[in-house]
């Protein structure tokens, strides 16, 4: 069957941003400047036009101000907009044959020939002249006359025989041309693909995880958000902008947990956060001896004074006495005895948790609650949620519960907690999480982190998936902690964390444990063979720390984040580059971002790790000089921003040694 | 919004084959396997099923029998068809959570672990039945009974105490349960991607170009059809399988080229086959000299006798003596004066060529028109046609086109004559040419040539895009041929048309210009620096070629054709791999496909090329075994194709030294 317009000859592909082809969003951030690329051609070789369609999601129409397409060579072509709102946009192509121009560009040829006689120029000026007559009945009449009154210059041009014409075609003619272009032979792109765009901090943000029931710097007594509260200067003074809280809820009682993950609680012992439900309550409630509602308020509050977020931990599972398991039984798996089905991959069996059923005959009224939860602590002021698990629960529901949540509430950012298949991962972050956590913590020679980087901060993933690295979590004492020498253990605890804050712009850290370099670990699983949890593991148990103890990487921690809140380089993943160097042992990789403010001025922040937290380590490491933002043959200089010390660099090899106790370099590189 | 049926778990992405998200469709040819990957996985850890879904597009719904998909790992999974119809199919899949199937593989965990006494196996027993009912309850009714017994068996099982309990679940149960998915919280995938089959020619076949004007072998006297007959066995002995003719419609008398492209052609000059009709006719009719329709119509006959079949040549231009420039004015330009516009490329003129124009108001009745001409051809006989300059066409144009004729024509082969920019052949491509001219013939050194085989010859590009590589054309003599030395000018002939037969799986040579070593250029186009024209073009006059000439390369090509016909390897690109060697001279690769009559059976022709004309080359090649096949270490035999001779090689390094006068090795490898 024929198309319904059959002149419409230009084709256009590969349109880039787009996540599947535009079934998800891309993500962006507010301000950003949103660069669209496409295939842009037509047979023959006719000039083209093109314009960007866009419209913010509550825009009815395409925004007026038309957005010009640039070629870029070999058919691509690239025009931008601003997203200036948060939330859901969308845009599309429009593109069509610009014969007005491609006449001028023959004209040109024209003329340039005509001394031999062979070109008719007045038959060509008449032609042009039909061409502008064309565009003038599509112009706003304020533009019309102009455009005739060209079409006549033309037509009078024709009529005189001359020995030598000139072009009468101004810049201002084909601007005001290329203004009018043919729509109805216009192919527009059958697409309209969206771009989600967050709040900054989706992008750029350092998270501090700590246990509020920890806070209370006397051993013994359950600590309070009044103690979170007491600490925020500090966390504040060491840079972070994320307080990341585990559930805050009512612990369940059945099952709960004792110390180190005992099947048996001792009584006094204070179970898992994340066995959510109580007779005082549940995904809505706060455990009593965190303190009251009031006194939730104040810390949101005092967090935002201190320049910091608070965080929840969102778990959508359930203890045994949480309310909903007799409200709603029909939430969870009923088993043949009548007895609910609790967390199970046999023959383990998590008898204090109950899974929710997104196979529910009343998924709907699930959905509703689960989103209700969100909403809830929305209210109370909370935009940020870290969602414990949520590769367990149906990607469907995901994808519409984030969508409900931004609708009133864009500047929400969901941190997806899944360590699971990659594909698993990755459409998690389709679904609409602003942040993922990754397999950072089990990247730990120089090939895989350089593989899996080069992976998670290029397209197509880096277009959905927002990295947010982590060296260690309350669930993860990576083996390579466990070191039981205190120099060698505090420069790996040093070396990670350096990596998390450099190569990603969403790093975080479990609190006080990773300060104070805490590397025991817990008693390992049967069938396991050694263990990822922590000796006297906060998940079981109160725990007092000696934040005055001399091994603290505070100091280290408190410049890393000042390091990237003064670079921009480190506030985004687009520029991150690998350059190689002759030591498996040293990683060195930079960051390149342009400052907003100028243009013309980059920021680039170089940095090479000591993997080997046990020898110092040397070699040379071979610049790319291009992804440094440096011409190739220019010797610069770089400060070490850890050390203050600066360094004569020069291009190709340079050579550098490092010690465990100071295991890297953040240089920034100066410019002339 | 939420989704009508939330509990449909599973996600299905990264479907292949797929061009462009199943915009157009993939390329395969009857017979094929079609192998269809998807990543499927959902939230959690519960064993999913999937199956993939067929029709022809004959069929209205998708074919009953079930196919299948088994897992890959990483959540990719594939399944397959067979292709045993020409034409459009369809395909798509349907993926669902299998409770059944997880229960099973716990059931298989809790057993082993039953000694401990931790594990209900009762309880997991009235589990499995429920599940089993309610899979009999979907089941059809000669399938029911057996389920609903099997769960009755269990429910008995759960009624006794045993020691030590063994598991009830045979493979026929899991298989006949695995037959009846949970179809409602299926999710299918919501696009149905198209697969074009064509026959196997469209993938494997050798072209021959021939002037029927010069066939006579008399000097002066114009060649017939006639006389083509009578050279069809000596092409057929040679090897070749496709004829293709140049127009052989009327040609133009205004503005005729003379010989060697003049602009003004002498008495008797015969004109360009390419300035298409005359008041004799055009597009539909015959030239009168070569032959009458009952004359055409007997080489057809006669070419599919010998083993070829004919290939015509469309261009889609007139002459300004073409009947549709009277009949059909509105199907072309007009300028100002009145005139129908020419071919131009400013300040060149091309005035012997009307150009169609695609943007004609009556675009409707100028497609109807031009697919009647295939349609014509079609109805006397042809199924192959290279069509002249499709990138100066409206590409929307012969989407419609091809689709149109492959309706009632499933077997019409179409190959692109566009050498211009890659998304416009690529584009063609998509739009449906079965074959394509490509860019081999500028692809000389050891580099290009691979960096170019390897774009084409794998997805996503082969999927849609098959290279038909040519060594020269009437319109291309590259540079490399115009050399004086005849042994020298021998050697390139010779190692350019082994490139072409091993490389791709369709190629062609323009006819006996190619097999006599033709070398000598044309005269240089003004404003340009050498020429790819032939002095005495054949496309300008008759031409009398000297067969018996020595310099004829036609004993190497017919081996080359024999070469291909008896090696499955050859006959598709899809097993391509470029092998390293340590002289840029020496260019080695290998293509390795499985007998189809055997499946244990692999068919691995291993080529290394001299590139260089002038000197012998040697050196070493590095061979990747596994893509020939072969164990990492090792030794085996190969077999030279072109001399007979054996040799022993070995896994890793090779030794081999090629002098240009017989400038490549054709090894089949022997398996033991």
């Amino acid at each position: 069957m024929k198309p319904s317009e059959g002149r419409k000859r230009v084709i256009i592909e590969e349109i880039q941003p787009s996540v599947d082809a535009g079934r998800y969003p891309a993500k962006r951030v507010l301000g950003d400047t949103v660069t669209v690329t496409a295939a842009i051609f037509a047979d023959g070789h006719d000039h083209l036009g093109a314009r960007l369609l866009v419209r913010h999601h509550t825009e009815r129409s395409w925004q007026t101000q038309a957005i010009p397409f640039t070629e870029l060579g070999n058919d691509l072509w690239s025009a931008s907009f601003t997203a200036d709102k948060l939330g859901l946009w969308y845009f599309t192509i429009e593109a069509w044959v610009d014969h007005f121009d491609t006449w001028v560009s023959d004209l040109q040829k024209r003329l340039a020939s005509q001394a031999d006689g062979t070109q008719d120029i007045p038959l060509a000026m008449l032609i042009g002249a039909n061409h502008l007559d064309a565009i003038a009945n599509r112009a706003r009449s304020a533009d019309r006359k102009t455009l005739k009154d060209a079409a006549k210059a033309f037509r009078d041009l024709a009529e005189v025989k001359l020995p030598h014409y000139k072009s009468p075609v101004t810049s201002d003619l084909t601007a005001l041309a290329a203004q009018y272009p043919n729509l109805p032979y216009a192919t527009r792109y059958a697409t309209e693909l969206p771009v989600w765009v967050d709040r900054k901090r989706a992008r750029f943000s350092s998270w501090y995880e700590l246990f509020p029931r920890s806070a209370s710097n006397t051993p013994g007594r359950h600590g309070t958000f009044r103690d979170v509260e007491a600490r925020l200067p500090e966390i504040a003074a060491m840079g972070f902008d994320v307080l990341y809280l585990p559930p805050i809820h009512p612990i369940g009682v059945a099952f709960r947990k004792g110390k180190n993950n005992s099947v048996t609680a001792e009584p006094g012992d204070v179970g898992s956060p994340w066995a959510i439900g109580a007779p005082e309550g549940g995904h809505h409630a706060i455990h009593p001896e965190l303190g009251s509602f009031e006194d939730f308020n104040s810390l949101v509050a005092a967090t935002r004074y201190n320049g910091l977020e608070v965080a929840l931990d969102i778990a959508f599972q359930c203890s045994p006495d949480h309310p909903w398991v007799k409200a709603h039984p029909a939430w969870f798996t009923p088993r043949p005895d009548g007895t609910i089905q609790y967390a199970e991959n046999p023959p383990k069996k998590y008898q204090d948790i109950y899974p929710l059923n997104f196979e529910s005959s009343d998924w709907k009224g699930l959905w509703d609650a689960l989103y209700g939860v969100f909403k809830f602590w929305v209210d109370h002021g909370v935009r940020i949620f870290r969602v414990d698990n949520p590769h367990t629960k149906a990607l469907p529901f995901w994808e519409w519960c984030i969508a409900e949540v931004h609708k009133s509430t864009p500047d929400a950012i969901f941190l997806a907690e899944a360590f699971t298949r990659p594909h698993v991962m990755y459409s998690l972050a389709k679904a609409g999480f602003s942040q993922s956590y990754t397999y950072f913590t089990w990247r730990n020679d120089k090939a895989t982190l350089q593989a899996y980087f080069e992976e998670i901060c290029n397209p197509p993933v880096s277009d959905f998936f927002r990295p947010n690295v982590w060296p260690n979590t309350p669930d993860i004492l990576h083996a390579q902690f466990q070191v039981a020498d205190p120099a060698q253990r505090r420069s790996i605890f040093m070396s990670r964390v350096i990596l998390a804050a450099t190569l990603s712009a969403n790093y975080g850290i479990y609190g006080p444990a990773y300060e104070l370099c805490e590397g025991r670990p817990g008693p390992t699983m049967p069938g396991k063979t050694g263990s990822e949890e922590y000796l006297d593991s906060e998940k079981y148990q109160l725990r007092t720390w000696d934040r005055s103890d001399p091994i603290s990487i505070a100091p280290l921690i408190t410049q890393l984040n000042r390091i990237r809140f003064e670079n921009i380089a480190l506030q985004s993943n687009e520029g991150l580059h690998f350059h190689p160097t002759d030591n498996d042992q040293l990683l060195c990789y930079s960051k390149t971002s342009v400052e907003p403010s100028n243009p013309d001025l980059l920021n680039t922040i170089l940095t090479v790790v000591n993997l080997d937290n046990r020898y110092p380590q040397s070699g040379w490491v071979d610049l790319a000089m291009d992804k440094l933002g440096l011409p190739w043959d220019e010797a610069f200089e770089v400060i070490d921003l850890l050390t203050g010390i600066t360094y004569p660099w020069q291009s190709g090899r340079n050579y550098v040694a490092l010690d465990p106790a100071a295991p890297a370099h953040i240089f920034r590189v100066v410019r002339k």
